[in-house]
Parts: C-alpha cells; sequence; structure tokens
C-alpha cells in the first residue's frame, strides 16, 4: 500500500492525476473518457471510466479522493462525491484555491475538505504526458484555513494523510491559506503569463525586422506565451481579484518608467536596481543560478524545513509561520 | 589575412571585440586596460594597451576599426580616431544606433562610418569571457541610412567590408537603418528587460511564500533582471524615444487587461488568444520549438536570404526591401 496505509482514489488522469496513479502504489482511477481510462488500464493500472463505481468502491474502501480534473470539472465531481462517497475526505489538485473552496462551502463539505496544489507540470497534457517522478521536489501547497475553525480529529487526519500522500510522491510540503496561496501563486505564475502575452503583441507589432532580431530576452521573455490559451484564461480569470491586486503592482512601475523616460536624461536606475536585488534574491532563495541559465532542477531544497504536528498543541500557529517564509513541513 | 583583405584593428576587448579579435587573421586590438592588453598578448593575440600607437597603426594599414567599447567610451574614441586615423572605416558593436550615429554626424564622420550591432552574448563579460565562434548564426545589423545620402565610393567599398567582417565571423548580415534598429531592439531586448525587472520586484513584494512558490514561469520571465543593472540602464536610457513607444502599447495592453478583470466574468480571451498567437508567429519565424524549451542555437536559419551588390544598380531598395521583412543579405 502506501505510507499513510488508506487508498487513493484518483479522478481525472490526465498530467498531474496519471503522474499521481503511477506514483502511488495500489492507487486506482477514473477517467471521463472510457479511451484514455483503457490506454492507462493497457499500462497496467487500476483504472475505470464508470465514475459511480468508482466513488462507490472509494467509499466502502474509506480512500482519499484527489480531484484531479480542471477548475470548471470540480462542482460536478464535488456534487458525485456527496451522492456516492459521502464519508470520504478528499483534496484537489487545481492552481487557484478561493474558487474551489467556495464550492466546498456551498456543499458544506470542509470538514471533508483539504486542497493541494502540486506545482509540477510540463508544457504537454493527457495520460500520454504523465509521467512517474513530476513532483520529486516540486512545491506541494497543502491548504489549512479549516484547521482555524475547530475541525473534526477525522480532519485533521485527512489533513495529515493529504500531506503524506505529496511527501510520499517527492513533493515539498508548503502549507498556505487560500487567501495567501492565490495571492503568492498571482505574483509568480498568474501575472507572468499575463506579462508574456502582452510582450508577444508587443514585439509582433514591430513586424518582421524585430522577429528577425529577437534573440534570448524576447525567447525566454514570451516562453509562456505558448501554453495553451484555455488554460491561461482558466488561471487568470478565476484568480482575477489577486491577479488585479498584482497587475496594479506592475502597472504601477511601468507608469512611473514611462514617465522618466519622458526626462532629458532618463534615470532608470533605482527601478533597474530594484528589479536586479529581487532577481537575485529569488535566485538565492531558489538555489538557481541566473549566470548558468539551467533548466535542471536544483540538487538541495532551499526551502527551510519545519515539524508539524496535525493537532498537536500549536500546530497552527506553526503552520502560520511556515506559510510566512514559505517553508516546508514535515509531518511527525 | 582575412577575406576582404584589409587588416581590422578592434579597439575594446570585452566580450565583443575579444571574440572578434580571436576570429578575425590577423586582426589587432587596443584596450585601456594594460592588464587587460597583456592578459590578450599572453594568449597569442596581438594587443597593445597605447591608443595613439594602435590607431597610428590602423591609419598606416588602412584598417577597418571596430569601436567594440561601451556607449559612454564612443565619443573619446572617435575623438581620437579624428586625431590618429582620420583616413580609416569604421564601424562599432553598440546595441543602440541612434545615439552613436549623433556622435558621428556632430564630427561629420558620416562618410567613414558603417553601424554594426552583432546580436551576441552571454551574461558574462571581458576578455575572459571572450570566446571563438560568439557570432556563429547570430544577427549581426549592419546600417545604411548614409546609403540613401550620396556616398562616396569608398564608403560603399566600407560598407561592403563591414558586411564581409560580419560574414567571416559567421554573423548572418542583417541591414537596417538606426530608426528602424532601435524601433525594433525597443521592443524585443529593451522592453522585455523592463518587464522583467518590474516582474521580480511584483514577485518580490510577495513575500517568502511567492519566492518559495516561484516556478519556472517567474524564473524565465525574470532570467533578464539579472543582468548588471549597468549594463540595463545604458540600453533603455540611451533608446529612451523607441522605448517609450513600444512601453506605451504594453501599457495599453495591460491596462486593458486590468479593466476586464473588473468584471464579474472577466474575459480575457482576445488578450490571451492575440499574445499566443503572437508567440507561434515568433517561434515559426525563429525556428524556436516552445515545447522544448531548447538553450541551443537552431541548426538551419530561418531568415530568408537577399542577395546585394554594393553600389549596384536598385542596391539600397534592396536593402529597404531586406529591412522591412527582416532578411539577411549576401553580398556579391
Amino acid at each position: 500500500m502506501n505510507s499513510f496505509d488508506r487508498p487513493v482514489c484518483i479522478l481525472g488522469l490526465g498530467l498531474i492525476g496519471g503522474s499521481l496513479l503511477r506514483d502511488v502504489p495500489g492507487a486506482f482511477g477514473y477517467n471521463r473518457s472510457a479511451a484514455t481510462a483503457q490506454k492507462a488500464a493497457d499500462d497496467g493500472f487500476d483504472a475505470s471510466a464508470d465514475l459511480a463505481a468508482t466513488l462507490k468502491r472509494a467509499e466502502r474502501d474509506n480512500a482519499l479522493i484527489v480531484l484531479a480534473v480542471p477548475y470548471p470539472a470540480i462542482s460536478g465531481l464535488l456534487d458525485a462525491i456527496v451522492e456516492y462517497a459521502p464519508s470520504c475526505g478528499f483534496t484537489d489538485v487545481v492552481s487557484i484555491k478561493g474558487e474551489v473552496l467556495a464550492h466546498v462551502r456551498q456543499r458544506g463539505l470542509e470538514d471533508h475538505y483539504v486542497g493541494s496544489h502540486p506545482m509540477a507540470g510540463t508544457a504537454d497534457s493527457g495520460w500520454s504526458a504523465s509521467l512517474s517522478g513530476l513532483f520529486k521536489k516540486a512545491a506541494w501547497v497543502i491548504t489549512f484555513d479549516h484547521a482555524l475553525e475547530s475541525p473534526s480529529p477525522e480532519w485533521v487526519s485527512l489533513w495529515r494523510d493529504v500531506a503524506l500522500l505529496g511527501k510520499s510522491v517527492g513533493g515539498e510540503i508548503v502549507p498556505a491559506r487560500v487567501h495567501s496561496h492565490d495571492s503568492a501563486v498571482a505574483r509568480i505564475s498568474h501575472l507572468p503569463h499575463i506579462l508574456a502575452e502582452a510582450l508577444a503583441i508587443t514585439g509582433d507589432n514591430g513586424g518582421a525586422l524585430s522577429l528577425s532580431l529577437a534573440a534570448s530576452s524576447f525567447r525566454d521573455g514570451t516562453r509562456v506565451a505558448g501554453t495553451e490559451p484555455p488554460l491561461v484564461r482558466a488561471m487568470c480569470e478565476t484568480n482575477a481579484e489577486a491577479l488585479r491586486e498584482a497587475l496594479d503592482e506592475t502597472l504601477g512601475l511601468l507608469t512611473e518608467v514611462r514617465s522618466r523616460l519622458d526626462a532629458e536624461d532618463p534615470d532608470l536606475e533605482r527601478f533597474i536596481t530594484d528589479g536586479y536585488r529581487a532577481r537575485i534574491r529569488y535566485e538565492v532563495r531558489s538555489g538557481n543560478d541566473h549566470r548558468a541559465n539551467s533548466v535542471s532542477p536544483r540538487a538541495v531544497s532551499a526551502r527551510p524545513i519545519m515539524r508539524v504536528q496535525p493537532g498537536g498543541r500549536n500546530w497552527v500557529n506553526t503552520l502560520i509561520h511556515a506559510e510566512s517564509i514559505g517553508a516546508q513541513i514535515e509531518v511527525i
């Protein structure tokens, strides 16, 4: 079985769900497309295209359910869980957490739910893109808002299991409340997409000569503009409030630069030095070396580690502290 | 000697000048720092720290002079050329061309000057960073504004030699007028730096949790913010007018996104689709495959090739056409 002694039921066998199915011993999965479920089964995994049967099995086995579908499909799966697996605990892997939690609250399922966001991926999607080892050394965010609301012992146990699940596939467990998570990913994931799109359009407006002269700064600055538009829309449109806040800061900076460029002798020293220092802080923090331009994962984690005993004395304060320093946790 | 049968004199032996000295047979160089000149000499190259002597030698040998110094040092070298090598033709390798041409015009040297911008580099600088092969398959812009001003036959011959020099070290010669060049690099080189700085600052404002969760989109989007601030300032501040125009377009796009995020159901479809299409056009054009995220140079040039006979009938129109499609030229 696995390190937390509880079966895992994975709903959705795309890049994330499929990779989980490969890495979690004894896990079983469901996919809406019968062809995909069949492919997974042909590859030797326990997969079905029958949602009701899969959820009934999860209920019977007291499985931990993972919703590994895109955000628009979450609502329908929550209804199915209520119907077929009402006593199961579950997590999800959607890249925004506020909107998912809202759906969970609408159904009064807070005590059965812990949000996840494994920050791993490739440019490809679907079962054929899934692979073993995808989550190694990746941040795996788990939310803990409900810990502040006198949760049941079962929820505390569920929380521990979700953390152990992420850990068991090599993730680094970073606790964060929903609002903090959504605000952080707006800055470091959704805003980069928006800026990449804007840069791609502005460069393209320069015509053939511009594109002919474009070198690595343009290539890297626009790379994520090559992401399929529906994926970018799903991230940015569902995290509008936090993205707006981050974008307002960026617009403030750029507007200031714009006005300085009007001067007789433009002086961008402070802005450029601030940007340089921020990047260096990120490099030091992440272990990235800006000289190497490496695309390989770093060898050693740069995230501090804090030990947490779920339900133990002061555990919520430890989680809040870990969130504030972006630490990973070790569940004891 | 070299393919254009004329000695080459390189002033400044940093990354660009040093790499040229390595790749141009029979070239000789000067560096302000005696230690650097000595290092180059120790490595077996013909290098001196005596500017006057170097320029007198250039004048005696009718050398083609390359100003391979940063923009702030250009003005002083032009004065030295007027004094010691008044009959030599020269080019420069500064990344903006308008301000350099202004200095050239101030001294009435238009008929001795052809601007270059070899778009090659690494994150490092100085003689120790220089290397053979740096210019292979890189765009090497050469300006031709003076071709529209009834230039002398000597200037046409100089223009041919500068093109042959770039070609001889493996560059792809892209003709562009000064204004077109500066406008293009504002969009695809200077704007990417500005957006990278703004993204780095906004991400950093999110604190430790944001930096902890930052993954490849933030890493790539901020990469060039790790460039030494003086280099970024030199590029952006000296190309203020063109950069302002590009930045205004970007600000227009981002402000529109900002206002759409206020809506009940934000709709970013058009913006995100436009950005995606622009990136795909760039990928097709450059031969970059957005799935591979490759950092290696492409095997085959994607730039169309046009043949040009300097001074021949209609050659200026051919150059204007090449500029408009970002083509490289072959000098016949």
